[in-house]
């Protein structure tokens, strides 16, 4: 798919330089842009350009923020006691989007993974070695995906918090709901068996 | 999904506004976006608006432009005797894709569709009666999908330019190159045995 037009062929480029958009859906994306206002593509210019002046992370918890601390750590609501430690933006809006935590957070920015080069030293834990050192804190929640590098991650600051008094505990592992047992890996069924609880009606 | 910033809502909702892009996806470009260095998003949003200001319709055929005039009605090299009539810019690119055709185009910017409100009178046919009546045109070649709305339009357009001295034709149907005769509908088979060719080894 080639264009003849220099603009239309920057802003494909433009398009198709984002994750999972081809060529040809980036002209697509062009073409709709082209049908509608002049002002719609100011204002989604805009709303981009804006986002990536004004955004910043969270000085507390790495989270994504509009000022200097984000909406959640400024909530005071919010359980200041319990830190859930995530991988990522992404793992925090999940659990947000349940609605049944109340703590506060802790985003890494990645996991230890030695095959990518990641070590401790691109995690975040300088600003969780404060936040533990500052005494509010009591329990400390490890939500990592339950991968190799994950586990690896959990262990290590595991072993890191070790002697500071904080509670350590990770998200529980077992079988979904409406998971079909027939189709659960031996792993995670074995785990589901001998960390059973009690029958609660 | 809810965002706490009102700078990752604005700039969501703006990836999402766009056709086949939901919320999450929308919040995934936002995240590639925040990844990359600001010049990317500066690259990017220049891009987009540098197409919106810049870009224009061809004063012949009504493609898309950088200029007042498309690449293709400026080449010298062009067919100018031959025209071919296409419903959108995406049709067009398709023939041009092909690297098969030499002559000039006439984007008609629809089809007559009497359900979509769409008549002859939203179409760009004005400028079609000047290039005809500039008698340099021999041939028109219309380029219009095989659907009822596209038949009606290749007629409405024949009995237009009746009289006119132009030779019309329209793109050879018939079953696709790799296509299974057993598949193949029965209109496109009917069609493709009264209009057979004789064989050329």
């Amino acid at each position: 798919m080639t264009f003849s037009s220099k603009l239309i062929e920057k802003a494909v480029e433009a398009f198709a330089s984002l994750p999972g958009i081809g060529r040809k859906t980036a002209f697509r994306l062009v073409l709709h842009m082209l049908k509608q206002d002049k002002s719609y593509t100011e204002q989604f210019t805009t709303a981009l350009r804006d986002l990536r002046e004004g955004i910043r992370d969270c000085n507390i918890c790495h989270n994504l923020a509009d000022t200097d601390t984000c909406q959640i750590c400024a909530d005071p609501q919010r359980d200041r006691s319990l830190v859930c430690i995530v991988e990522n933006i992404r793992d925090l809006m999940a659990i947000e989007d349940t609605g049944q935590y109340r703590g506060l957070y802790h985003v890494l920015g990645g996991i230890i993974s030695p095959i990518d080069g990641i070590g401790p030293a691109d995690l975040n834990l300088d600003s969780l070695a404060d936040r533990v050192s500052e005494g509010e804190l009591k329990e400390i929640i490890m939500a990592i995906s339950p991968t190799i590098e994950g586990e690896t991650t959990v262990y290590y600051l595991s072993k890191k918090l070790q002697g500071s008094g904080v509670r350590i505990s990770t998200i529980a592992r077992g079988v979904s709901f409406g998971g079909d047992l027939e189709y659960t890996d031996e792993l995670t069924l074995a785990r589901s068996i001998v960390a059973r609880i009690p029958y609660k009606e």
